[in-house]
């Protein structure tokens, strides 16, 4: 029998979110600042407590939860089939910085704990997750050649070609913000690399190069001053290549652009970023589109929900938009 | 009822050619120069005719073909809903560089003018074809996330992320030999691009950027040469983060590559570009193997055949490897 309830989680560099849904919607959500003291355990384990905080929240029995889709940063690997996170933002075994974060770990074993609590368990990375829940819901829809695209502190992507979500060998398809760029920069990436995409652009490497964060250096330019106009013109060229090569690979048709940069600098950054992914190989690049989600913050809670729901509530949840209750929750 | 024949087509930039099989494997093959001459319709026109050339040389009665694969080089445009090829390389009205070419074609109409032959027609891109044909019968079998790379005149590639073949909006994923790797290099592409993979390592541009044939450098840079192995080991550094990017997009675990220069001195560049793909991104590029294709010189035959071959000839065909003939006819 089809559970009645389901679960959903979000898991951040930063922060976690525990999310309860049923046929009619999201029903309670709570959050936390993303565990990183104790066992590699502790994430696995804050995800089962948040989603027992959430149950109490919306009155219902933790053990009518079975089933959960988790939406979490990457990169994943498996071990013994099961997905653990190798998060260099999480663990401090792999951050490179001894010191930076307050463990060792070098993976976290994610699907094993869960799997302790829950019989189904979905695990996408976030930005898969939120792809699955602008196709199901948003702005997406009907489009078979698609990608979501997150420029923030990081840059991440999730891909559909020919209407496939891609995974690849460990769920790790769409680290497109890794990609190499330029050969010369010494803008760093969390990950090692110079020159990929996320060492130039995303938000955590602009403050880093240039010692201003991205919200007042966007700011600054949208008000017409010249040192940081320079700077975000190159960052949206920057942006704009990054596009154009994603299009080159997958013939993509349609990016729907998430977090903050994009969100509050879209309108204007637009032109910029279409000037530069337009001005090669008409025959990939002609009629590409770059549309806003439309589920906006929700779109990683509802993409976690979405991994796991029921098919016959989509056609309602389509309808009512019921995440927007989850922001009175 | 099903075709006792099939046809297949190979069209390059160079040359085109027809084979006809049956359930027992390819039984005749025919090559001419691609047309560059007259309508827009030649090259179709071109196929049809050398497909009755090769039905005639194998005694079948050219009524009996309705079936036809197609394996070309791109890209490709829809009109009306049918593939068009919009291919720098044949349409002299592409090329940007006026008299290159005995034509001022914008595009060939391939696909209409082969339905008014036959009635199903099915066509890929060369790589996409190829990689089609090493995952039945080569080296691809069971892997599935994996690519087939050319690195010969062009660099090309097919893709399949979680067992399903890439097209993408307009049957063009796998244009990655033109994402951009360099910010400054003066290397320019057919397509017009400044530092993409093609501009930076096909042996076209190699020769045009070092006045030396690819195949006079990479053997010479085998041979102990100082100048050419420091061209030869920038190129292998090239091809190596071209292999990364795809495998951060895609998360691919195998790159079966083909191409003249990696079929003479693939066994010596692999532990180049294995150090230049393995440098980075552990969670996405351990593990990843490159491997020789098994079909060899046949794969363009054989892929464009496997677009359209009845499924229950395949096992057959995986036993007899009955392309082998081809050698011979």
């Amino acid at each position: 029998m089809q559970s009645k309830y389901i679960g959903g989680l979000d898991i951040g560099g930063t922060k976690m979110a525990a999310v309860v849904a049923n046929a009619e919607g999201p029903l309670a959500r709570v959050t936390e600042q993303t565990a990183k003291t104790g066992t590699e355990r502790a994430p696995g384990e804050q995800g089962v407590a948040l989603l027992k905080a959430a149950c109490e929240k919306a009155g219902v029995d933790f053990r009518e939860i079975d089933t959960v889709g988790i939406s979490s940063c990457g990169p994943f690997e498996k071990r013994e089939g099961l997905i653990t996170l190798v998060t260099p933002n999480i663990c401090g075994g792999l951050a490179g910085n001894p010191g930076k974060l307050p463990n060792d770990w070098k993976s976290i074993p994610l699907e094993s704990v869960l799997r302790e609590h829950f019989k189904t368990v979905a695990i996408e990375n976030d930005c898969v997750a939120a792809l699955t829940a602008e196709r199901a819901f948003g702005a997406a829809q009907g489009i078979a050649n698609c990608a979501y695209v997150t420029w923030s502190t990081g840059i991440g992507f999730g891909l559909c070609v020919d209407g496939h979500l891609l995974r690849g060998k460990n769920g790790n398809a769409g680290h497109a913000g890794h990609m190499l760029l330029s050969e010369h920069s010494q803008a760093q990436c969390g990950c090692g690399n110079y020159g990929d995409v996320e060492a130039l652009i995303s938000g955590h490497n602009l403050q880093a190069q240039f010692g201003r964060s991205a919200t007042e250096l966007f700011n600054a330019a949208r008000d017409g001053e010249a040192a940081a106009g320079k700077i975000v013109d190159a960052a949206a060229s920057w942006f704009g290549r990054a596009l154009y090569n994603v299009t080159a690979v997958l013939d993509i048709e349609t990016f729907v652009i998430g977090g903050s940069v994009w969100q509050h600098h879209g309108d204007w950054l637009q032109e910029r970023v279409m000037r530069e992914l337009e001005s090669r190989m008409p025959a990939l690049t002609k009629g590409v589109s770059l549309l806003h989600p439309r589920l906006d913050s929700y779109v990683a809670d509802i993409g976690a929900l979405h991994l796991v729901m029921p098919a016959e509530w989509e056609a309602a949840w389509r309808d009512t938009q019921p995440w927007q209750t989850l922001a009175n929750s």
